[in-house]
């Protein structure tokens, strides 16, 4: 038994699925965007699945870690559901960054599709 | 002339105008919500603009002040606006803290309504 609420089961499923993706191989991600799908990254702006998975893949580093640090979700009036991750990640030997990430998920032929993935390190955020 | 992306537009003033009213008095935010909106508050959750504007009023600071870093806008297929805020904070004479904070707006009678706000402080987040 899951007594969470549907949308925070649903979110946090994909949330933890889509980072593991990513730290495993991150060209793989492309199924879970369509082709409206908006991806800013770091205030650049990318839209649809190939652009989203070149600008992925373009990244340069060559492993990448991230840990979760605390995830929101929301159900939308709209019958999506909205995510906000708070985590770290290390890619190659860095320093371990912080970095908050949107994903608003929708229902599309029985699929959670990620039709925005908003990403910006906490780096720059500081007095 | 403004070249910008409605969506930008749109989306900016709300986030402008929403921080502007908190920093001055922040119980008018009422009318920026509808029943059905979501806030998640640190993790907290409350429903309604009543319970939400609630929840704002009981912050325990006399003055704050919001200094945006970053700004994503984003229009979704359901034709909302999704908006996250990288910015600092200074409440009272406490230090500045980093927040990350999610407006997703939809137009509801002419007017551009926050459905879902999620709210972070980005302190936590250091390795």
């Amino acid at each position: 038994m899951n007594d969470k609420p549907i949308w925070e089961q649903i979110g946090s499923g994909f949330v933890n699925h889509y980072y593991q993706v990513f730290d495993a191989d991150r060209g793989q991600l492309g199924s879970l965007y369509i082709d409206a799908s908006c991806l800013s990254w770091e205030g650049q702006q990318f839209q649809g699945k190939t652009a989203i998975v070149d600008k992925l893949l373009a990244l340069p580093f060559r492993k990448i870690q991230h840990s979760i640090t605390a995830q929101d979700h929301q159900p939308t009036p709209d019958s999506c559901i909205l995510n906000m991750v708070v985590c770290q990640l290390q890619a190659d030997e860095d320093p371990v960054m912080g970095l908050h990430q949107i994903f608003l998920l929708k229902n599309i032929n029985d699929s959670w599709i990620c039709t925005n993935d908003v990403f910006r390190l906490a780096l720059h955020n500081y007095g």
